[in-house]
C-alpha cells in the first residue's frame, strides 16, 4: 500500500505556518508500514486542489488530505473532494450534536452546521479537540481517501485513535525502524563512517543533520514486526560499535529526554545558570514530563551584577577575566550548585550575537562549566568559527550543556576537551 | 509569474525533519510578487523526483528545489534535473577551490567533488555557509529551475543573496502584504468580526491561527509597490478598527519583540520568575537580540523551596493556598522584582501536565502577576478548560506573561479580568 499527502491551506502554501501535519503523519503511515511516494501543499483553492487530487488518486492507494475542514469559507476541501469523487455531502447529526455541546449554549455561527456535513456513507473520525469531524470513504475504483482537521492539535489525537485503526483493519507489509541519535560529530564525518551501510537496500541506514545534532535511521522492511526488527538490530549494533558513546540514544527524542531520565535514575538534582541561552537550557529540561523530580531551579543571570548577586560570582573575576570566560562559567556552575542545594550544577555563558563579539571574543564563543561538588569541569564549545544566527546558536550551547551532563553521568570522560569531534 | 517548489528528501517525506524550508522559500517569493501554487515533497528517488520535476515545469515558470546537492550517494537532485532537462554536469573550479578552502587542510571525502558539478552555462550561487554550491538556470523552453542546499543555515542567506537577485532581474507585478498579529481572540470569533473583508478578492484579508494566537494576512497585487500597499492600508485600518488593542503588532514576528521594544522605548527592565514554563518566558524574550538592554534576571524557580530561597515566597503561602494560586503568583512577582532591581516583575505558576492536576486545580490551571512596585496585578489565564498538551500550554501560558507586560506598557487596562476573550 502506498499514500500521498496533500495538505490544504493557502497558510501553508505561503509559508505562514510551518507543516508540522504532513511530518506527523507521514511517520504514522510509516509505523504502520505504508509507504508514501508524495507529499505536496496546495492553497484555498478549489481548482488545484482537484488537479493534485486527481494526480494523487492516479498513482497512489491512499490519500490524506490534511486541513481546510473548518466552518470559514475558504474551507473547501470537503467540498471539493466530495465533487471529485462523486459524493454528495449530508448531514452528520451525531457530528452536528457533538458541535453544539461544544459551543454549550453559545450562539452558534450560521457557518458551523457546514462542518457536520460528510460524504455520503463514509466512516467518521470524531473530534475529540475541536468542532471539525474528520471522515475515511473509499471510492468507486478502491482508493482511499481520509480527511484530517488542519490543527496539530486536533489532527494528531484523530489520526491516532480513528484513522490509523480505520487503516489497519487488515494485516500489510510493516517497516520497522531505528533512530540512532548522535551529537558531537558532524554530518559528513559520520556519512563516512558509515557509508559501506548506507549502501545497503533492505535494512537501510541514512543520516541527517538537524539542529547541530546528527542522526542515522535503519529502516526495514518485512512481512511482520518481528522479522523487521530483527533485520535493523545488527545493522543498529555495528553503529555503536562505530560512534561509540557519540550515540546519545536510540527511539529517543532529545538530549534533554535523556539527561531528565539518567538524573531520575541516580537520584540527582541539576541546577542551570545560564547567561547567553537566557533560560533556553532549564526551559528544554522542564519541557519533559516529571522533570520536577531532578530540576529545582534556574537562574537567568543575564547582567553581570546579576551573576553576582544571585551565584556569588566574584566581582573581581568579571572584571578581570568578562563575563564570557573560562573563570565566570567555573563561578556560575559553583554558584549555581550552592545556592539551589542540588548536586550538579551547569553553567553556560556565551556571545549569542548578532552585537557584541570582539576580536578576542567572536561572537559563537562560549564557555560551559558542570560542578559535582568536588569537581569543576570548564570547556569551551567546539566549532564556534561558524556562526549561524543567534537562535541556532544558543541552541547549539544549550545542547553542548547537555552532553556535558550526559557524558558526566554516563561517565564517559571527555569534559574538559577543547573539542570533543574527533573519533576517538 | 508563478512557481513550484519541490523539497527533495526522504527524511523530509518520511516527517523526521519538518520542512521549513518551502515556507522560506514560499515567503519569499510572494515578496517580490510571484505566485505559488504547488508545493510538493519528494524522497531521494530518482524516478519519484523526475515524475515531480516534468509536472512540475508543465504548470509552473519557475521550479525550485530544495535540498539532495550535498556530497552523499543519496544526493541526487542535481543529478536528475541535468538528466531531466537535458544539461551535462560539468567542473565548476570556483566552487571545487572554496570546498578545499572550507575544509583548509583536512583530508577531503572522495565524495566532495560531486558538490562542485554543477549544470552547464548555469549562474552558481556560492554556499557562504556550507559547502554545496546553488544554481539557476532557464530550459529550452524557457522554464527556470533553481536548486537551493536544504539545510536553512545554508538555503536562507543563499536565497537572499544570489537566488531572489537572480529570479528580478526585470521588474513583474508585485504583492504587497501586511501581517496584522492578534492576542487573545479566537480564531473563530475574529472570523466572524471581519466576515465582509475576507470575502474580498483584491485585496484579500485571511485569518490563520497558530501557537494559541491568530493573525490576519492582508494582500494586495498591483503593478507597483506603492499602488500595492496603498491598497492594503484602509483594510488594515479597518482591522485595527475593528479589533482595538488585541492587535499587539503589524508586520512584527512576535509578542516577544513588542514586548522588548516597548520596554526600551520606555527605558523599563522586566524580570521574570517562572514556575510551570521553566525558563521558556526569559528563553523567548532573550531570543530577541538586544534583549541584554531590557532583561536582566531570570529565576526558573521549579521547586517549592527555591521559592522561598530565591523569591521570598512565604512557606505559609505555599503551604495555605499552594504553589500554584493567586498568592504566590503575587509574592513571585513581588519577590523577582525585588530581588532583580528591575523596574518590572512578572511570574508564571502553573500545572502544565500531564500530570499534577487536581479537579480544583486542573492541569492547565495558570496564574499569571505583574508588579511595577507601586501595585500587583494576578489574573488567572483564560481558556485553561481545554488542555492541548504541557508544551502547548507552556508557550501560550508566557503568551499571556507577555500580553500581560504589553497591556501594562501601553496601558490598555484588562489586566486582571478573569478573561480578555470578548469584544470591547
Amino acid at each position: 500500500m502506498n499514500a500521498e499527502i496533500i495538505s490544504v491551506g493557502t497558510e501553508l502554501l505561503l509559508g505562514h505556518t510551518i507543516n508540522t501535519d504532513a511530518a506527523y503523519v507521514a511517520r504514522e503511515l510509516s509505523a504502520i508500514g505504508v509507504s508514501l511516494l508524495f507529499s505536496s501543499t496546495v492553497g484555498d483553492n478549489v481548482e488545484r486542489l482537484k488537479t493534485a487530487l486527481e494526480t494523487a488518486l492516479q498513482r497512489s492507494d491512499i490519500v490524506i488530505t490534511t486541513g481546510g475542514l473548518g466552518p470559514t469559507g475558504d474551507d473547501l476541501t470537503k467540498e471539493t473532494i466530495a465533487q471529485t469523487a462523486g459524493k454528495k455531502l449530508v448531514l452528520h447529526q451525531e457530528s452536528m450534536d457533538r458541535i453544539i455541546n461544544y459551543f454549550k449554549g453559545r450562539v452558534l455561527g450560521e457557518t458551523q452546521e457546514k462542518q457536520a456535513m460528510l460524504p455520503e456513507g463514509c466512516t467518521v473520525f470524531p473530534n475529540d479537540w475541536g468542532t471539525a469531524p474528520g471522515c475515511g470513504f473509499e471510492t468507486e475504483s478502491g482508493k482511499i481517501i481520509i480527511m484530517l482537521p488542519g490543527p496539530p492539535s486536533e489532527l494528531i489525537p484523530m489520526l491516532k485513535n480513528y484513522a490509523i485503526p480505520y487503516l489497519t483493519k487488515d494485516g500489510k507489509a510493516v517497516i520497522a525502524s531505528k533512530i540512532v541519535r548522535v551529537f558531537g560529530l558532524g554530518e559528513g564525518m559520520v556519512a563516512e563512517m558509515i557509508m559501506d551501510l548506507t549502501d545497503c537496500a533492505n535494512p537501510t541506514a541514512a543520516t541527517y543533520a538537524k539542529d547541530g545534532e546528527m542522526f542515522v535511521r535503519v529502516t526495514a522492511r518485512a512481512q511482520d514486526k518481528e522479522t523487521a526488527d530483527a533485520m535493523c538490530a545488527p545493522v543498529v549494533e555495528e553503529l555503536k560499535e562505530r560512534l561509540g558513546n557519540f550515540i546519545y540514544g536510540i527511539d529517543v527524542e532529545s538530549l534533554e529526554e535523556v539527561v531528565v531520565t539518567e538524573l531520575a535514575k541516580r537520584n540527582l538534582r541539576l541546577a542551570c545558570a545560564e547567561s547567553c541561552t537566557g533560560g533556553l537550557l532549564s526551559a528544554r529540561i522542564t519541557d519533559i514530563p516529571g522533570a520536577s523530580e531532578v530540576f529545582h531551579m534556574g537562574a537567568v543571570t543575564y547582567a553581570n551584577e546579576i551573576k553576582t548577586l544571585l551565584l556569588g560570582v566574584p566581582e573581581e573575576t568579571l572584571k578581570q577575566y568578562g563575563a564570557v570566560s573560562e573563570q565566570t562559567a567555573r563561578a556560575m556552575a559553583e554558584g549555581i550548585r550552592a545556592k539551589s542545594g542540588s548536586e550538579l550544577g551547569i553553567a553556560i555563558t556565551g556571545i549569542a550575537g548578532p552585537g557584541g563579539g570582539t576580536p578576542e571574543k567572536p561572537v559563537g564563543l562560549v564557555y560551559l562549566a558542570l560542578c559535582d561538588g568536588e569537581h569543576t569541569w570548564v570547556r569551551k564549545m567546539p566549532g564556534t568559527s561558524r556562526t549561524k544566527g543567534r537562535t541556532y546558536l544558543r541552541f547549539l550551547a544549550s545542547s553542548n550543556a547537555l552532553d556535558m551532563v550526559r557524558r558526566y553521568l554516563l561517565d564517559l570522560g571527555g569534559l574538559e576537551e577543547a573539542a570533543y569531534t574527533q573519533r576517538k
